[in-house]
């Protein structure tokens, strides 16, 4: 609840430290032959336990039904109404490979890409290419000028680039190339309001000129862009909870995220487990912890339930790392469900959980969808989780008279 | 959540089919004998085998305590706030009459009721009169004549017509005539804000001349006005959700809502058995399809606990009917719950089901308000039904990077 001027004098700073552990896409849904979830099928006995010693309940990522992207599903865990603080995917994605974006810039997540012979398009991630082919490809495209503009490509991952432009009277009011399925052109970059029109027209220059750099590429023979957007204006999240708040987090869409919100980004390694050194090396400094555990998405995003249930039972056994260092409120929240039966991200209520001094269990004992909703939390809008937590932690005070 | 600019861009048509059954006054309350509600009582194996395989939950059709009448039910199933978008009784009378209700009309529900020689009211409903009595009443009131105005009276069914007036500045602010009790006499019509005076007028000159018409009859020798209403404006359902809605409702004035909200109304019979032939007959060529079922609120106004209990037992034989078209969203809904023990419409959450591909059924045994309270969609806003339809239709696609 970022926005709610009425509590800004009850957020008070204390020396206790706040640890929330976001897995990325934590929940599921059952199994059509077992009929229980990942969660339920996983064997998690740290998580178990940590249930039993906790408060526990369900989060809704945005509303019933909306089934949120990872940026939305995280500001929503951090205050945020997703519904009205609003990032662009080239933003974000600019963000997390820690472009200094600046006032007035427009990002766009861009795709290398198939085309056949006629340009249609055959593969929307030109096979999936490795960062080995695509880095020179970037290097090749960001030698492309136009107009007066300041004109970046950086590769992200494999397929994946950002295109960011800076300069005079650009705007993020540009449509998407990408159509979103095969057997199609590219679509031409347009204005969506008088004020994209310098953009579209040098975001389909730049997209001409690549054609032509990439035609002969067996593979990333063209490029899709999406997303186009500027610096959202977000309220700092530490002036707000009066915190001095941290992420670690090994992907880049997640330290993007941390920065809009004002977070100081700690560089990690690639693993869950680097994620834990970095977060006891570096606790003493800080009194909310934020750390992002990705594989559970991944797997349920592939639609692979077992992979899903493994990558739960990791997670479970990093939990002792995480309890060793005392964390006066520790909370395991996800930003969205993604059920391997459904391979995506879904819109179903995802398990919450609080351990604090205040905490001693409540009935529930075991880590699951199905446990968790007769928690005593009940199912609660994920922006309020922070409100929880300070309180938990000695950080929200007394409200009124 | 029809006017959730944020999300409009998510909605996307597909050819899945939705189905939503809105059983009126479904939720009621238990028996002070038995201890159980109508629906435990009823014996419904349809719907309890439907439930086993649903995502189950109650719906809150306002807010706790606000007991709706049909209308506000009703826009709250179809994702409009209730105590945003008002719809005055005059209008849904009228539309549910298939009066052609234009800008600036203003419409009242008419009843005849019976006076004594003082003019006291004595019945407010004229003996409960039949249609065949009161269709040359109306056509006689029908020849009144006031001022410059277009007046016009249609009969609805037995004692209640609908009075109808077109022309130049006039409003929907007028008081009611009705004192709602017997023993007084009936009301003027006063203006409730200063463009109410003309229509005031015009009111009660109609009422005047009415009462002169009318003084020879036994039973219905007065009239009563209600609900003075214009056309309110509600964004269309089908351009909001990009679906293509049809309604199916025996009668009148669930017509009128599903008009007002931009479906197409479906002629059907006077049956749910009609209305059940009628989505066959249609069945290909709408996506969203309202079906309404009356009984069971009929028979909780009545305060017949039993006949509530044979109504959703006779709803209950007709599921499979439903189950035949395969539809790929089926909901089971209430616009609000009618306890028979209370004889009237009430504020109590009400048995909400939905069964798409993804729901496999939740440990749900029965169709009922207490077993329901356990499903896994909890305690939802009304409002909200309708994002969750739409995900489980793949309609609702997902929100932000």
């Amino acid at each position: 609840m970022i926005d709610l001027e009425v509590l800004k004098d009850s957020y008070v700073t204390t020396p206790s430290r706040i640890v929330m552990l976001v897995v990325d896409g934590l929940g599921g849904l059952p199994h059509p032959e077992t009929r229980k979830s990942e969660l339920e099928t996983a064997i998690t006995p740290n998580l178990d336990r940590l249930a039993q010693e906790s408060a526990c309940g369900l989060t809704v990522p945005v509303l019933p039904g909306v089934a949120p992207g990872s940026g939305p599903g995280h500001l929503a865990l951090f205050g945020y109404d997703p519904l009205k603080y609003l990032i662009g995917r080239g933003a974000l994605e600019a963000l997390g490979i820690e472009i200094d974006l600046q006032e007035g810039d427009v990002s766009a997540r861009g795709n290398f890409c198939t085309v056949d012979s006629q340009g249609l398009l055959v593969d929307r991630r030109a096979g999936r290419i490795p960062s080995e082919v695509s880095i020179p490809l970037c290097r090749d495209l960001d030698k492309i000028r136009v107009d007066e503009v300041e004109l970046r490509v950086y590769p992200v991952e494999g397929y994946r680039f950002v295109l960011h432009l800076r300069g005079q009277g650009l705007s993020e009011m540009v449509s998407e190339t990408d159509p979103q399925r095969t057997g199609m052109s590219a679509l031409e970059a347009r204005a969506l309001a008088p004020e994209g029109e310098k953009t579209s027209r040098i975001v389909n220059e730049f997209v001409s000129q690549s054609r032509e750099i990439l035609k002969e590429e067996e593979r990333a023979n063209m490029v899709l862009l999406r997303g186009f957007s500027s610096l959202p204006h977000l309220p700092p999240m530490g002036d707000t909870y009066k915190l001095n708040p941290a992420a670690i987090a090994a992907y880049p869409m997640y330290r993007g995220l941390a920065t809009i919100v004002g977070m100081r980004v700690i560089p990690t390694g690639k693993t869950f487990s680097d994620e834990l050194d970095t977060l006891r090396q570096h606790y003493q400094e800080h009194d909310f912890f934020y750390i992002h555990y990705k594989p559970a998405d991944a797997a349920g995003e592939d639609g692979n339930f077992e992979a899903k249930v493994k990558a739960l039972e990791a997670l479970d056994s990093y939990i002792p790392r995480l309890r060793e260092l005392e964390p006066d409120v520790l909370m395991i929240a996800g930003d969205h469900s993604t059920p391997a039966i459904m391979a995506a991200h879904s819109w179903h209520p995802v398990p919450f959980l609080l351990r604090s001094k205040w905490t001693r269990g409540e009935g529930v004992d075991s880590f699951s969808e199905r446990s968790f909703a007769n928690g005593s939390l009940g199912r609660i809008p994920a922006t309020q989780a922070m409100l929880l937590a300070l309180a938990h932690a000695g950080k929200l005070s007394k409200f009124g008279p």
